[in-house]
This record gives structure tokens, C-alpha cells and sequence, in this order.
């Protein structure tokens, strides 16, 4: 974030904030415990993934995903203060477990208006709400790739402590199991530590 | 679009349907008739515009702007089928006038949730419902660009015929007077004929 900071220049500044990169590889800080498909195509199966601010190619990976983070499409200013009060940050060194779920979601999803998106993510999936009940055990970064021109539309990445994590087994089971999720047509699930 | 569809991959084919490039130099279909200002930094003057369909870079362009067309952010669905019923296409004969009108808007804005968002932008600017009024003249394409690095987070482009000219200057008057537009802090209006 240096250099973007001393040059000055605020634009060039956010965008190296919002860019990351995820190279699946022989490489990286964390190990690969497991690339499971849940929905469509699997990812190679890798042994290590690097994770990097900005979108710099990496020759030697086998796969590299990208995302930025963003501005938030569903969440209330009711919700964010409640979500505000548990969230925690990434890096926290209890937090040795993670996961990386990127997921596509097909073009009905698309062309919903945002009225109708938000009624089935939140009134009627509950997305916000289950994740909350959650926190602070499971701490988390969105991308968002729909609009960058990858095969996924987001990459979540989770990261949490070993005692933690039959209780992120829970979470997914119960987001796979809402209406959201049946306009999810690739979801793959890899689980890493370090 | 042909080759997208060929190649059988949808992915790709969605993709250049959904991304597009405003080269403005020497070259182009649309006559520049002014580029101005409204608020913050201008762009240069050039004569001619060329639009394309993907991210091409045009080496003779004297700056080039590129967005995507994207999933609406905060059209409802009572909203999108009273538009669906009035808003023209692109490319009439007669619409022989076009405006392409880049913004960025604040970080304030940015950081703002999904519902007080909504709230400034249609219940207390009526964006959209001041837009309906001047509809069928005014045909529309918007391109988003907060997430792929570009000096502006939308590009706007109208198409429309001279007798309604008038028509829509009244419009992006009416719109620049709005709460939405405070947080405007670089908008750059330009003017063109084919």
C-alpha cells in the first residue's frame, strides 16, 4: 500500500486496497486440505494457495482467481451496526483454519431486479442473519468478480480457529440449503490451514 | 458477438456483450460537439468518439474509457416493468444526438449501505422517476466502473433526437439539483452528433 500512498494518487491508492488475487499453486502461506466441488466444475487440485494484493499474474500457479472488494449490494444500515459489533478482522493468530468458496450464480440471479435479490438473500435465505449467528468465530472478506470478467462472480474467504470449525461446517450447510442457493450453478469449496 | 456464440462458451459470450470502450480522438462515428466540465479535472478535447463492444485498446485514442454493463443496483421490480414499457433501444434512426456523461462519485457515497443508498437515490432524488418522465425520448445505456480500476464509476450514454434536445437538458438539470448528486465529485459532460 506504500507506493500507492505516496504517489498521491487516491484512485490508484483504493484500488490496490480492493484487488486481490488468489494463485492456486506449489507455493504459498497456506496449505490445501482440500478442493471439493459442490455445484458444476472442480479448480485443478492444488497444493498450496498465495494470496496477493492487486491482480499480478503468477506463471508458476495453476490457477489464479480474482477479486475486488467492494461496496455493499444488500446490507442495511440496521444491519451493518450489528454485523460492525462482532465482525472480526482477518489474521487473527488463533485463526489457522481457512476457506476459499468461490461461487457463480446463474443469469435469472442476474437479471432479478434488487428489490426481488435482496427478498430471497436476506427476508427469505436469511444470509446476513445465519452468518451473524456465527460471528466472531468466522471472520471473512467478500470479492466481487461479475463484473471484472472471471469465471466466478464472488470469492469468499473465511478464516478461523480449529475449534471453530464444525461450526463453519454448520454455516455452509445451512446457506447451501436456502433458496439463494439454488441460483448457485459452480461452487467449489477449498479448506486450507497454515 | 458471433464468435462468443461459436465458441460455445458462455462465459466469454456474456462477456462481450457486457463490456464496452469510449475511445475519444480523430477518429469515431460521433461528432464530439462539447466536452465540459460539471465537476472536478475535465477530459481533453477531441473531435471524434468511437464505442466498442470489449476492452481494445485504441493506441490513436486521446483517452479512452471503458465500463460494463451490469445486474441494476437499485431498479425494483414495479419500477423496471413500468420502464420496460417506455424505454427505447439504442441506435434510431432519428436519435441522431448522443451525450456520454462519465461520473465519480465520494468515498461518503461508497461507504454508504445498500438501503440508504436506495433512499437518497430514488426516494429522495427520484432518479428513476425523473428519468421515466423523459421517456421514450431518451434512450440509455449505463456502464459500470467502481470495480475495474477506471477514473469513473459510471459511464452514461443517451442517445436522442434534436428536437429533443431541450428535453434533455431539463433532464441532467433536473438531476445535477438532486441530494444524489452531492456526491458527485467528477462528472464530465460530453455532446455529440452522428
Amino acid at each position: 500500500l506504500g507506493a500507492g500512498n505516496l504517489c498521491g494518487c487516491r484512485g490508484i491508492y483504493q484500488l490496490m486496497e480492493r484487488r486481490f488475487s488468489f494463485h492456486g499453486g506449489a507455493t504459498g502461506e497456506w496449505r490445501v486440505l482440500s478442493i471439493a466441488a459442490v455445484s458444476g466444475d472442480s479448480l485443478a487440485l492444488v497444493s498450496k494457495v498465495r494470496i496477493i494484493e492487486g491482480f499480478d499474474a503468477d506463471a508458476s500457479a495453476d490457477w489464479s482467481l480474482r477479486g475486488v472488494t467492494s461496496y455493499e449490494r444488500y446490507v442495511t444500515g440496521d444491519e451493518r451496526v450489528r454485523l460492525a459489533s462482532v465482525q472480526p478482522q482477518l489474521g487473527r493468530v488463533e485463526a489457522t483454519r481457512a476457506a476459499l468458496i468461490p461461487i457463480k450464480k446463474n443469469a435469472e440471479w442476474w437479471a432479478l431486479p434488487q428489490d426481488v435479490r435482496r427478498a430471497i438473500f436476506e427476508e427469505r435465505s436469511a444470509h446476513i442473519a445465519t452468518g451473524m449467528r456465527y460471528l466472531p468465530a468466522v471472520a471473512r472478506r467478500l470479492h466481487h468478480c461479475y463484473d471484472i470478467g472471471e469465471p466466478f462472480d464472488f470469492l469468499t474467504w473465511f478464516e478461523y480457529a480449529p475449534p471453530d470449525a464444525k461450526a463453519f461446517e454448520e454455516l455452509v450447510a445451512l446457506l447451501r440449503s436456502t433458496e439463494e442457493w439454488r441460483y448457485v450453478i459452480r461452487e467449489v469449496d477449498i479448506r486450507l490451514e497454515r
